[in-house]
């Protein structure tokens, strides 16, 4: 039986392979210079990582920075940041408390001033799109990595708190903040769904994708394009798979990635392999 | 850094992601009831036999066995015996001797009865295509799986014993007893290739399947089959990317699986990640 560290991994490469996933690498598309083997490579790469998240004697934060260590050890860049900061946590519940939003609550809540460290650390490791922090944070610009640490521990914010700041304009650190909320929804849609299990996540991540502009869009081309992403998401499903498809071709000629929604698809999958044992 | 466990998922990872592979499962095609996210499970289950198999205080044929249990931990049935069977003493071979011919000899010679045994027991977890063994060895037919346990330890026969006694109509087995020579050189080829992973690993899997009948193919559909679909592969080499299409198409239809042609690039694409550091 895999552990949950190896569903975890499980999702993260049973994401890449759904298809289409418009905006995304799948199974049918790549980006240019960020190809499908690039994220099996991150996937493989973040196991480590991944199998530490289920020993309470090391940090979250510690887990997170060695998963994205061993997933950027590849050459197509950042491939699954925002997947594994996803995972990490929910793989810890899975291993300290259960896998359930409250589970998942009290893992966030036990993080500490450590594991804020570590997370920046993580940063050194890849190159992440992040949009301005408010002036009052400067210093705490991910963007700086393990140089913003000492700020970090200084102001003594712990990891729950530091995601805190940044729910407004980060879909995964809201994710921290509120339960994973969205990405419960998605296990519950998938484990709900009909057919293969990449055909389930593609169908759950244009769900997602037409229900809440995707923070990474609104990061590296504004609000407005998220949006209107959003409604083009809605108006590709109504429209059946030749408009889904249309509309994948039109964001990748775009260069507009959706990547938090992958994101939270991945979260999804780990939940609905663990919790509910969808089987491949 | 990938430790040698983790390239050797990575290599069935990348070997089921190139394309087209005639007739095989790849990043396009998928075989009825046998689909691409299989694949995907099968590899990551691997994973805990794998890691076994760098264990020098562990058995080969019981890393073996383990990562045929993890295998086979999905609905799609037998991904990847054949490749873990080419895999588990290559990465044995990288912990303990060194990744070439001669340190795979070693290990080779290095097998036991137990290991034999072990080797049989993998047998229970999935269904595997063989003939009929000789008459004088129907008491180690592999379909009897555990079964056959008594009759080897009777036999005192080793693994690399018994290897030999398949070696001339197992293709696997025959890797086993001539140092690899078909893996190496699979590897070399991609090592020397150029452009992405999986395009080098396809190029590859053509050229050997035009090379030598397939064994796996030999055993479902005769040898005359296995000599036909190798002079075919010969021609689409020579004819280009449409007739390898056209090939690949027309080995689906006919349900022709050269299974133990990707089992050997599965073989080649784990040496170049790891002794050539050939990067995805």
């Amino acid at each position: 039986m895999r552990t949950p560290a190896q569903n975890a991994e499980l999702a993260l490469l049973v994401e890449v392979t759904g298809t289409p996933k418009p905006g995304n690498v799948d199974r049918k598309h790549d980006l240019p210079g960020l190809r499908f083997e690039h994220f099996l490579a991150g996937a493989v790469g973040a196991q480590n990582g991944l199998r530490m998240a289920l020993d309470p004697e090391r940090g979250v934060g510690t887990a997170f920075e060695r998963s994205i260590e061993g997933m950027a050890d590849q050459s197509g860049g950042n491939t699954q940041f925002g997947a594994l900061l996803t995972l990490v946590p929910l793989v810890r519940a899975t291993a300290t408390e259960e896998l359930t939003r409250d589970g998942a609550r009290t893992v966030v809540g036990g993080t500490t001033v450590d594991d804020a460290a570590e997370f920046y650390r993580a940063f050194d490791h890849v190159e992440v799109r992040a949009g301005d922090p408010p002036e009052e944070m400067d210093d705490l610009d991910v963007r700086r990595g393990s140089e913003a640490v000492p700020a970090v521990r200084e102001r003594g914010l712990t990891l729950a708190e530091l995601m805190e700041k940044s729910a407004d304009r980060d879909g995964i650190a809201q994710e921290w903040t509120n339960g994973f909320e969205r990405t419960f929804q998605a296990a519950d849609l998938i484990a709900d769904g009909d057919g293969p299990l990449p055909d389930r996540a593609a169908a759950t991540f244009l769900y997602l994708l037409s229900r809440e502009p995707d923070q990474h869009i609104a990061k590296k081309h504004g609000n407005g394009t998220a949006r209107s992403v959003m409604v083009r998401a809605q108006e590709a499903r109504e429209g059946g798979p030749e408009l889904v498809e249309a509309f994948a071709e039109s964001l990748l000629r775009a260069g507009i990635n959706p990547g938090t929604t992958a994101d939270l698809t991945a979260g999804g999958l780990y939940v609905a392999l663990e919790r509910d044992r969808i089987e491949p």
